[in-house]
């Protein structure tokens, strides 16, 4: 036997942007290139990618990108990192493949993509050293699996996200079978989901969800809108199964949410007629009671279809007394604030709303610490190297191998950037590499075309523009007290004229989106970055940070 | 019969600076004088309190103020009232008392109080119109009260925060017997917290957390941290127990630990014999399975002790492999983030961390559904008037109201600033005050002498200062890449000697901090803010807004 070096670029640590590197005899394959959102402390930014740096060194090595499934922690850097390597092959299962299609088209880079559609249980494939093939996991989307790879250094079983559903949607359970066939023929190392690792006991069935919209849609008389991830393609066919039940038509609300329910019916992963469903703007022609709005938005995000709908700042959908709203999802941690936000606006409305606070309308898809002991009595893996997740995730997955009889020297705690290498089945960490966080700086959601990676470096190149504006009002917000001030620096001389013209633009917008009672900061935040950021780009094709700070008084 | 004005000046709509405004015939009386903790948005605010407009414009009304226990957001804010307007007496239970009479003590204001003590059980007192007593509850705090006021337009029960734990840890039981007599004689109007109506059942018993605890500390051979709040006795009591019992010494850590424990034991309610505690420089002379550290820092604050020790920035506490650390309290919405940095940093150092998601070593101090729909049947209120919570809360407790039987037009959504009429046992909304926020910004913790009352609308007077300052590092920020730039606004001519010094102070202060391995953004922004704010104060008398803003590259 050989070797094999395994070397995690993001996930380690944290929620998102997962993406791990198997290097073995000169060839390199990927699998995930994951993006992950920004902290409130990361100002200015849209999103979060893995530092490239180790593949971009090492791009003539790269045989390809094996993607477990659809989930833009896991394929959301993918067209970045296509602008930096030549990736000769992207492998996925079928849904995954149609959304990245998809992104790939809008970011202009589909035509260099060579994409491959494999499924679980088609005979392995080979890429340089590696024979690769995927297992069948459940997961909040359809069509997920593990990574097996043969490497040069032994069997490596890479689960991806994964719950051990035994009632799925689609039927498509998690295949222990074909785990356990692993497990007897022997496994080196296990890279396992640590999501949950810290809950005890089990996730529930993602078919407890529909359970719930069976037991609240028959009772409601007003518009139902349901909120969730636009990729949970079961959770919409569920709440679409019972709407249609009930004599409602359905509306597909969001940008991501009408692309994704395309895509899944364009596929056959969901099913709705096609006389049931209506365009948001056709809303307005049925009485509410025949509504089911599926929309965007339950981490509250400030521009998304929810949030927009909860202050009354939506073209085609409000809500009223009688109304029921089901946040199908759990914050990230961080969006709470957003979240809450966002309900108390829904309930002031008179709506009823329901989360998981207070209606089983929610479960992950992540499994829990029963179902990871279950992973590692099934897959029987020599060493155990836990991946997804924050730090305290890692060690509690850890601690679950170790309860579960792996030896401590194979329980393998790395670090973005750690080099394990698995060599005749013995795994330890022999370097570390540069791993990292790089920013994307885009101008407005789904913008792709516009969109720049930032090098944060270029920040005394390209300014920063400081717009400080003070709000007055009893209870919240509610006038600007003055013109806002603005502050910029590495703008050059010369540019008194476009920052009068920035300053007037800044006082017309937040003066139209207080005058529509748009009050909550950082809608208005986002507003004014998005409006600035449009006129610098355009007069200077520059991009200056930009932080909108407003000051209530 | 005649008419009582109630006028809730903070806590509705919001979690937190609870106040309400009792008034009839030209007397007022104040149940609870709470503050709230500012949200990120709250640019450079250490505190919010209540708009206190309306009293100090009818402040020769104010007949007194009347605790309903001494948590910060029922508390908090008395001694920024106590300077805007003259109180003739503070009526509250006995542990209330002592924890005010020492926060008045810090601010100076102790011999201008009167300070009146009352019990359950005793005879009602009179304050200008209204009869009061108080009715025992159960709280996560001991001595927590309902306040009872017979008024002119009829009688109120006024809740306080409460649960229905009918074994609490002092057998303090929740005085259901009691409510039920009043309910008999008949009330108009509940005013009842709303905290967890959303959340089916009930909340579980402190004693649940002391049975964990003894569940967990028998079993660890390293330190035990329990990082909680500072104000729950009862929490503190139960792990001193368990702790002596396993043969160990107690040290209380962080400034509002020490302090509580010093006045609830002083007062009776805790009982710590003097040998088993140490101070936290003597802990270090102790093996770490002797050790029970008690401390402040459940939410993450940035400079508080376990933010600090799990910094590694504490002067007197490390954490090692073989340590637990007990977070027992659950992070208030918008501090969740925090709360993880802290756990994962814990974790790192090789600590096993529990908390609310892996141990059952939490429970909140206020009552769910059901204790809400027994606090109606018992009180048999004829109008209800849902307090302390969120809109959505107040929303869920109407609806519990609506189910319980009163009638529609009898459940009274008021916001802070309503203006609720009770006439002969008739309640309506009648008209709308000034209410809103106050902030508060202070020079570092507990620097109450440097507090100042903060009019934002002297942000022009007073001027801006923005730190600018760029971090780099492959895995989070390390290092400052050029010295940091400073933008200000407002210091007028001449002020470049002590913009030079600013400057230079924020460097020093940076890179001493990541000298120090110190690289956590809030850390580092807490310590720049405090740091030139200090300066600026010394030179100018003045409080410029400051914002640190720390870029990652």
């Amino acid at each position: 036997m050989g070797t094999c070096r395994i070397i995690p670029l993001g996930g380690l640590g944290e929620v998102g942007k997962n993406m791990t590197a198997y290097e073995a005899e000169d060839s390199i394959v990927v699998v995930d290139a994951g993006l992950a959102f920004p902290r409130d402390e990361h100002l200015g930014v849209d999103l979060v990618l893995p530092d490239f740096t180790y593949l971009r060194e090492r791009q003539h090595m790269i045989r390809g990108v094996v993607l477990t499934h659809g989930h833009e922690d896991h394929v959301g850097s993918l067209p970045y990192l296509m602008r930096e390597c030549k990736i000769p092959v992207i492998v996925a299962t079928r849904l995954t493949l149609g959304l990245v299609k998809s992104k790939l088209d809008e970011h202009g880079l589909l035509r260099e993509a060579d994409l491959r559609e494999v499924s679980p249980g088609d005979e392995p494939f080979q890429l340089g050293p590696f024979r690769i093939e995927f297992v069948r996991v459940a997961h909040s989307i359809p069509d997920a699996a593990a990574v097996v790879l043969e490497t040069p250094g032994g069997r490596v079983v890479h689960t991806g996200d994964y719950k051990i559903d035994h009632t799925p949607v689609d039927g498509q359970r998690t295949d222990v079978g074909k785990l356990a066939e692993l497990g007897n023929r022997g496994v080196a190392l296990l890279l396992g989901d640590s999501t949950n690792a810290e809950r005890a006991g089990v996730t529930q069935s993602e078919r407890v969800v529909g359970e719930a919209f069976r037991q609240i849609f028959p009772s409601r008389t007003g518009r139902i809108l349901v909120a969730s991830f636009a990729s949970n393609v079961h959770r919409m066919q569920q709440a679409v199964d019972v709407g249609i039940d009930c004599g409602r038509k359905v509306a597909f609300v969001g940008r991501s949410m009408r692309k994704n329910s395309n895509i899944a019916r364009n596929l056959g992963y969901m099913e709705v007629p096609e006389n049931v469903i209506l365009r948001p703007n056709e809303l307005s022609e049925l009485p509410p009671h025949e509504q089911l709005i599926l929309c965007t938005g339950s981490q509250g995000e400030p521009m998304s279809a929810m949030t927009r709908i909860a202050y009354n700042d939506h073209p085609a959908v409000t809500v009223q007394a009688g109304d029921t709203v089901i946040i199908s999802a759990k914050p990230i941690p961080g969006n709470e604030l957003r979240v809450h936000d966002a309900i108390n606006r829904l309930a002031r409305s008179g709506a009823e709303v329901l989360h998981e606070d207070n209606a089983p309308v929610h479960v992950s898809g992540h499994g829990r610490a029963e179902e990871l002991r279950t992973m590692l009595a099934l897959v029987r893996p020599t060493a155990v190297m836990p991946v997804h997740g924050e730090y305290r995730m890692l060690a509690a997955h850890a601690q679950l191998a170790r309860e579960s009889g792996i030896a401590e020297e194979n329980i393998i705690l790395a670090e973005n950037g750690s080099v394990v290498e698995l060599t005749d089945g013995k795994v330890r960490i022999v370097d570390r590499v540069t791993a990292g966080m790089t920013f994307v700086d885009g101008l407005g959601v789904g913008d792709v075309h516009d969109v720049a990676l930032r090098d944060r470096r270029r920040l005394s190149e390209d300014g920063v523009l400081i717009i400080v504006a003070t709000l007055s009002g009893a209870n919240g917000p509610g006038a600007l007290t003055a013109a806002p001030e603005l502050i910029a620096r590495g703008f050059g001389d010369g540019a008194d004229a476009l920052l009068d013209e920035l300053r007037e633009e800044a006082d017309r917008v937040l003066r139209e989106l207080l005058a529509d009672d748009i009050t909550e900061i950082k809608l208005l935040q986002e507003h004014l970055h998005d409006a600035l950021g449009g006129i610098v780009y355009d007069r200077t094709r520059r991009r200056p940070m930009i932080l909108p700070v407003l000051v209530e008084v």
